[in-house]
């Protein structure tokens, strides 16, 4: 809904998401149809595993199954806001679920719009630090391997293209840029 | 469609994009539902409009209405491929509909998955070089407004937070580091 909504119309309801086809007044005064796959938002999580101003610091990536991608894919661990959950908290539980740790410290590093012109899907991104490793608890769903590994292979796999994720290249350049800037 | 689609039914077929709830066998054999967007794929573009070696160069940044964010928000050039298109025929294509301008040059800077939890949808990501002006040719539910600006003022506003776009954020990004390494 925004101040453009004329009507809408539910087209589908899922369990991930919900599909809306929107009357909307544009702003030229006109109005069109807009299909909008409504999404409660997401947050994603940097996690470092040794101090973020050490030399090539440690950062824990995960390897997981992508229905999308038709295979494993490089990420960051990440995952969707529970009904009236704030970004940090979420980010803090989905880390604890996906990896099993939990973090002393969570600094914010960027908010995306990860497709504006069909979702209104954000992504919250996050570096967590002070981790403390325990159980994983993921969903029957998730496929997930962990892969520690250097700041900087994670980045020279991100120029090589081996890592293709928007939230994660979006992560791994902003951890990589904090630390040169903090 | 992938290896693992058992079956698969569209709910919602679109002027942008197609919905289909999948059944899928995951990687420990197991089945599942998934809601999959299809989408054709994207192309956008980093428009130099100054030598990009040179001091500071200029950009060809875009203000456009985005319903989802309810308003206007700053982007790159992009748009969907048309059926059989290469992505760099499609950067080139909307780069002149939405901006008028023609490129001597494309080179691509990086491939990224939108939000893969959800859609398969892929964005080529480009910076064009070598502009030549003309007129655009906007689809009529497209509002854009042009904002050249230096690269050091998109990437001021990236930090401040005023672009929240993902493809835009990246491409920038890789468009400043494509100067610094090349």
């Amino acid at each position: 809904m925004s101040s453009a909504t004329i009507s809408s119309r539910r087209v589908y309801s899922g369990r991930v998401i919900n599909l809306d086809v929107d009357r909307v007044r544009f702003p030229d005064g006109s109005e069109g149809e807009l299909e909008m796959v409504r999404h409660p938002g997401a947050s994603a999580v940097v996690p470092f595993l040794s101090d973020p101003e050490g030399v090539d610091p440690q950062i824990l990536m995960i390897r997981q199954y992508r229905y999308a991608a038709d295979g494993y894919i490089y990420e960051i661990p990440a995952g969707r806001l529970d009904p009236g959950e704030e970004p940090e908290v979420c980010a803090a539980r989905e880390l604890r679920e996906e990896t099993g740790c939990t973090a002393l410290r969570m600094d914010r590093l960027f908010t995306m719009y990860t497709t504006p012109g069909f979702t209104d899907e954000k992504i919250h991104l996050f570096m967590a630090t002070g981790l403390t490793s325990g159980d994983a608890e993921r969903e029957s769903d998730e496929f997930v391997e962990l892969v520690p590994m250097p700041l900087s292979t994670a980045l020279a796999m991100l120029e090589r293209g081996e890592i293709q994720d928007a939230k994660t290249a979006l992560g791994l350049l902003y951890a990589a840029g904090f630390r040169t800037n903090s």
